[in-house]
This record gives structure tokens, C-alpha cells and sequence, in this order.
């Protein structure tokens, strides 16, 4: 509990309108898009690294945790206050500082919302590949704080792969400059990147500086069908060593289209997996060879039927079925919960069957969507919360899926970070010298763990 | 100095055979491609992670410093033993334990040549982007150490975009396994990246997991001369900002053509600079797009001359007088001390500016080329080490331009490594808290300072 002192201290930094302990934000700040809930003590809505700063040190000073939030997107539960606190809101520090094409890079505050600066840089003909789909409401401080990632993600890599410099603030209230405006630097240890990832436990990111790319003017949209889930993963394995680069390769499985055909017009034929995928390019040459090569190979693994789109309203009807998926998954129950899997390219066949293996051992259905051309699997599924005997099933589903997984080399999680969902199974991803070095880690940066404590196992 | 019961334990270790405290040893590993030299008191050619950890285990007990080396191609010292003690070299270790086209990956030892995996990749269609000047004889450990560069940055990143998973032996001896197989991951800290540039400071590399990339199949070659640095510099600019990505981007200044033309028939053009490109793609009608675009910008930019290679020959041949500037160089005088710096985009014209400046200032002559897509910028000095008062002279000059192209936001080394020769220039750029940062985080991982001491000013 934070005491009324400690209370007044913190009006005094932020001002008593950015400052609230009443019920109704508490409550909303409880949660996230997760399945967790735990209430704060009080809320600030911070709008200077000055601010950010001054509360650290009185977080050490009076010992409380603080839980620093963008959007509050996070599927597993990464801004949840697990044990109470303060929650620090940083929306309200949404600047575009600076869109710099002569140095190609951007910088921003932590609050800028991805859809935000997508806007402004679509018409200079650049952008911000990773584009998690949650982008038109998720921060890109915590787009930085989870390593978000996205659908393109095979070509164009992660945030981590652009995030050039970050200001942050340290649990101890220093303000820490790491990297620089530079594309390429090799000077000293790589402090930037150390923050990425890092769930808000290691400090708070107060300014980004992303690297942005050219954007490829054209693009071509194909999908195809398949009879069998083998013969779908022995396309995607044969796509990605093939020597083209899509830019997106997405599958859907059974489960999903038979949800989508339920609860929509789309129609969609019914089988085994549909494959949806898109090239890029300068020019429109590139992404139709690129395209051609894919498409040959959908055919070339009995695909069923293969549908190329030429003109955008195609490509867009294309991808229609696709981006239904989570909002169909919402109507089926009042819960969905997202899984986050991602394996090595090799194993995508091998873990749509551990899916359906799972699914059928537990009596759960698991629908799955997935990048996979990066490996990245989300199996859906859609419970009643309010039914702790199906909580508990769902949850010693989703264990049992994430150790067969991380058995064939997988890991917990592609883009939605450990939080508190997967915190209980870092063991079976991380050995204990691996879990010995995070926790120090955590121990040197916030020796009095005040930073978004009870997140990713850095406790025990 | 290491005592002769220590030295019985490492032969333990290693074998008989693979220790040596000869001196025509020890004076060939007192050196790297610097101009730093200092003998240490033995070495040992290592074969297994096993082996490492028991040197680890035994260098924390009887406190002596352990160098890891690969081939010894740093230009920054990265290698030396300041401090004496052990070298440990790796270049035993040069398995390629793994080429998976269909997870994107390889797997390889630390002592594994770049050239020699470029050789197994190309026919296969695939390629590790991240290519140094040294990569015929330089090692894959070396690369992740230094994080390595190379001239296709500004498309294809640098070393740290590449690493997916490193087994690093702990200064404890303990094995630290960090990252996985999988292309995507946001699985609690990233330790692995953690290593990547860190000069051996922090732990030794004993396995390396590397994402590949299908590799283009059509380039297209252009260069340019320019009739002042001003319209080259303005050149780069607009090419970094419009639209387009070219693979390379590379710059040879006045003094370097004048270097060229007097030590080789090439015969270039009296100008102030030259551009030279290379732009890919899978199809002909990519590779030629971005190419035409540049050569545009070439010659709205005042270029005297453009011309575009045709062939693999042509191409070849106007890449002839950028392949020589090392071997001219090295013929000026007995030491070339090739600079490192790299700069926002915006600021290369201003830097060659400054290169120029600091040249007339100190009476040298600063021939320089660079990889001017990324802002990497490597002025070469030749002069006469033997001449005490040429190195005192050559030492000011490199700190002035150091501490002016930190001023304007550049960086201390691209992609060479601080190692000894930026180490006291470390506070140019890293501030109090930055340095703090590091400096904890080498006592966290090495509290006896047993691994490569005496680099990267880690130590004050």
C-alpha cells in the first residue's frame, strides 16, 4: 500500500490533475488485454522524463512498485501491476520529436501510438516495418519494451532490429543515453538493445530513436488451399529456402476457417490450411517473380487452389478472412486467450500437429493463425473465464503445449513478451544459468525491484 | 606473469601440444592488425567448450587475464594482451556444425573463417550478409566480438541483425546458452545480443547460431566523380531519401584518388570524390530501377561522370580502384592506421569536411574512403611508427577528429571495436551514467577482470 505521503510526493511531481487514486482508474488499470487482474494503488500520467525521473527515485526512496504503460495492449499480462503500486501512464508523452529521411530514422516518445507514425510517414514514402496488430492503438515505447513484431517480420525482423538509441530512465532515477543517431556503431556495449524486450523491469523508456526503411512501392497477394496440414508446412519450408523473401506468409488452419465460416459471409472452401502470403519490391517485376516462385510451389504441394490477386480490392478481399480471425474468436466465448509460439522454420508442420494433439487430449478447440514465414504460431482459444474448471483446463493446455514446444527447440514467445502468462514456464525455455544471469541482471539495474516486479521469473 | 603450476594445469587442460610459452609464440600473439603490441606469457589453441570453461574456472582461481582470439585482424587492439596472461585462441575451433536452408540458419564454432562459410553458402543460394575488408581470414567469433560490419549495411544491417543464439563460456566457467533456433523470439532478456560487440569483455564465444538470407541474384554497378565533396556529400543524402536501398554505397575522396592514381594505373579522374554503387534484386528490372534512380541523383547532383557497369567485367573493373585503397595505402609509409568513424547520414558531408580540417591542422594526410549508405566513414593515415614524433602527431589528430565528429552526433567506430585504441576516447561520447552502466555490468559478469582487461576503458 502506498501511503498518503508518499501520495502527496507524487502529486507534487506530476500535479494533482495527472494524479489519481479513485476507484474507476484504478480499476481500468488493473488490466490489460490479458487475462490478468490486480489493482494499483494510484495512477500518474507522467509527461516528462524529468517527472519519470523524480518518481523512481521516490519509488526507492519509499519503496513501492512502479508499472510503467503505454496502450495497455499487452496479451500476457506485461503492464498488469501484479503487485499493486503505482501505475506511471506515459500516453500523454506521445511527440514525434523528429522524422529525419536525410538521416533515415525517426525519434519519438514512448506514447506515440505505431498507427500515429505509420500516418506520417506513409505519404514520405517510408516506414517502421514491425507492425504488431495491435498497431493502431499499442505505444511504441511498448512496442520497444515486448520487441514487438508483426506480419512482416520474415523479411524486415523485429523492433530490436531498428531501435538505434533509447533515453531511458533507471530504476535508480539516473537518466541513462544509449546508442546513438548512427545506422551502424559498434562503440561499447550494446545498452540500447539491452532495453528491448525487457518488459519494463530494467527501466523506463523515455525517448526512442528507430531506424525506418524505404517502403517497397509495390506488392503482389496470393493464397492457396491444402488438403493436409503436411503439405501446407512442406510449402512453407520449401518457400523459405527457395531463395525469394516474402514479405508475408501467413497460414490459417482448419479450426479458424471453419470459424470463419461460421460466423461470417466469407465463405472460405473447406480444408486443411490456407496459406496466405505477399511479396514486395521497387518493382512491380520483383514482387510478381517473387510471387510466381511462391505460387509454384503452393501447386507443386497439392494445393487444392491457388487465387493471385491483381488488382488491390482482390489482395484486400484476400486478406479479409485473415483479418477477421480475433474478432470472430471473440464471439465464441467471453475470453479468447492468443498463445504466442514460435519455432524454428523447419518444425511449423510439427507444431500444427502437437496444436491439434493438445487440443483434442484437453477437449479444447485451437484454432491457429500464424507468421509463419518467421515460425510465429498463435493458437486461439475461446473460454468461458467465468468457469474456473475451464480456466484450469485451458491453462494445463497451454502448459503442456509450451513444453512440447520448447522441446523441439521452440520458444515461449515470438512477440508478446513473458509478463505474467508465461512467467511460470521461463524454466522450460531458459536453464538455470541462463535464469541465474537474467535475474542478475534484473538485481544490478533494480536492486530494490520497484520496476514492474512479479514479471517473467526474475523473483524466485 | 602466470606461474609454472599454473601453466602445468593449462597444459592439463589443453594437452601438452597445444600450450606454448615460446617466445616466437608470444611475440606473434602480442600483436593484431593495430599498432598495439604487448607480449603475454603464454597461449593455448583451444578445441571444446569444455576446455574453455576449465580455463575460466582456473584463470577466476589463480587470477591471471584471459585474451580470446580469433585470427587477429583487429584494427583497434581488440586482440592484444594489454595486460599480459593468457591468450586463448579459438581458430581450432572451426567447425561449421550446421547449414539449415529450411530453418534459415547456421550453426558454427567461433574459429570458422567468413570466407570459408560464404563458400559453402553461395552455391546454395544463400548468403551472411554482414561481410568485413578481412573476412578472407577473419573469424565468425571475431565478427559477433567486434559486431562486424562490411559495405552492406545500409540494406542488410550489421552482425547483431544475424545472431539468433550464442553458447558463451562465463569469465565463472559457467556455459551460458542464450537465444534459440527460432528466427522470432521476445523471451525474457536478450542475452544473446548482449554479447554481440562486446570484445571478449564479457564472456567467450564457443558456438554461434546465424539467420542467413536468400542472396539476391542480379546486382547492377554504377560510379560517379564529383567536382566537390559538397555535391557528392548532397548526392548521398537524396539517394538515402528517396525511395531506394541500395546494397552499397561507397565513397573514395581527393588524397585517395590522388593515392590510387600514383600507385597503380587505373588512371581515375582528377576529382574531389567518387561514388560508387550497387544496387540487387531478384529480377534485372529491381537491381536496374534502383540504379537508374541513383545514377538520376548523380547527375542532378553535378556528377562529371557516371557510368554503369554491363557486364561482370565492367562491374569488376570499377570496383578495382576501391579494392586498392588498402594495398596503396600500406605502400605510402610502414603503418596505416585506418580511422573508424561513423556518422548520422546527414552529417557525411560535413564529416569529410572536418577530415579535411583536421589533415591541414595537424600536416597529414587523411585519405578517405567509406561505406557512405550507413555513414561509416574510415580515413586511412600512413605514417612512420618508428618516429615517435609521427605517432604523437598521428594520436593528436585522431582525438581531434574523434572528439569534433562526436560533437556532431557520430560515433567513435562503426564497426571496428573501441578496444585499445578508442578506449580513452570512451567519454567523447558515452556519458557519466552510460559509462557507469557499462562499467557495472563487466563487474557483474567479471568481478576479477580476468577477461580481456585493459579494453574499452572499462576499468577507471
Amino acid at each position: 500500500m502506498i501511503k498518503q505521503k508518499t501520495k502527496d510526493a507524487l502529486k507534487q511531481i506530476v500535479g494533482e490533475e495527472s494524479f489519481s487514486d479513485q476507484v474507476i482508474d484504478l480499476v481500468a488499470f488493473a488490466t490489460d488485454a490479458s487475462e490478468y487482474k490486480n489493482r494499483p494503488d494510484c495512477a500518474v500520467w507522467v509527461t516528462s522524463t524529468e517527472q519519470v525521473a523524480a518518481i523512481m527515485k521516490l519509488a526507492n526512496q519509499d519503496l513501492f512498485p512502479v508499472v510503467p504503460r503505454g496502450a495497455g495492449t499487452s496479451l500476457a499480462g506485461l503492464t498488469v501491476p501484479a503487485e499493486g503500486g503505482l501505475v506511471m501512464d506515459l500516453g500523454r508523452m506521445d511527440k514525434i520529436i523528429k522524422i529525419s529521411l536525410n538521416d533515415r530514422l525517426v525519434v519519438v516518445q514512448p506514447g506515440v501510438v505505431y498507427a500515429d507514425l505509420d500516418k506520417k510517414l506513409t505519404p514520405l514514402g517510408f516506414f517502421f516495418p514491425p507492425d504488431p496488430a495491435s498497431g493502431m492503438v499499442a505505444t511504441l515505447g511498448g512496442n520497444v519494451a515486448t520487441n514487438a513484431g508483426g506480419i512482416r517480420g520474415a523479411k524486415y525482423g523485429t523492433t530490436r532490429d531498428y531501435v538505434l538509441a533509447l533515453e531511458v530512465v533507471l530504476p535508480s532515477g539516473e537518466v541513462l543515453h544509449a546508442g546513438s543517431q548512427c545506422i551502424k556503431s559498434s562503440s561499447g556495449y550494446d545498452l540500447a538493445r539491452m532495453f528491448v524486450g525487457s518488459e519494463g523491469t530494467l527501466g523506463v523508456i523515455t525517448e526512442i530513436t528507430l531506424k525506418i526503411n524505404p517502403k517497397p512501392t509495390e506488392t503482389a497477394t496470393a493464397m492457396a488451399t491444402f488438403p493436409t496440414l503436411e503439405d501446407a508446412g512442406r510449402a512453407v519450408t520449401q518457400i523459405v529456402s527457395s531463395g525469394v523473401l516474402p514479405s508475408v506468409l501467413e497460414i490459417m488452419d482448419r479450426l479458424t476457417i471453419k470459424a470463419i465460416n461460421e460466423n461470417t459471409d466469407l465463405g472460405l472452401p473447406d480444408v486443411e490450411a490456407v496459406l496466405l502470403t505477399e511479396t514486395d519490391g521497387y518493382t512491380a517485376e520483383e514482387a510478381a517473380f517473387q510471387i510466381e516462385r511462391i505460387m509454384g510451389l503452393f501447386k507443386a504441394n497439392n494445393a487444392t487452389s491457388v487465387q493471385m490477386a491483381t488488382d488491390p480490392e482482390e489482395a484486400a478481399a484476400l486478406w479479409a478472412a485473415r483479418k477477421s480471425v480475433y474478432s470472430v474468436l471473440t464471439r465464441l466465448n467471453n475470453t479468447v486467450a492468443v498463445e504466442d509460439l514460435a519455432v524454428p522454420l523447419s518444425k511449423v508442420a510439427d507444431t500444427l500437429k502437437i496444436i491439434e494433439e493438445v487440443g483434442a487430449k484437453y477437449g479444447l478447440q485451437l484454432p491457429t493463425v500464424g507468421h509463419v514465414g518467421d515460425g510465429n504460431l498463435h493458437p486461439g482459444i475461446a473460454y468461458d473465464r467465468t468457469d474456473p474448471e475451464q480456466a484450469k483446463v485451458v491453462h494445463a493446455a497451454a502448459s503442456e503445449l509450451l513444453e512440447r514446444v520448447t522441446a523441439i527447440g521452440g520458444t515461449l514467445t515470438g512477440e508478446h513478451g513473458i509478463g505474467m502468462s508465461k512467467a511460470p514456464h521461463m524454466h522450460m525455455e531458459h536453464d538455470a544459468v541462463s535464469m541465474k544471469t537474467m535475474r542478475s541482471l534484473k538485481k544490478l539495474f533494480d536492486p530494490n525491484n520497484i520496476l514492474n516486479p512479479g514479471k517473467m521469473a526474475l523473483e524466485s
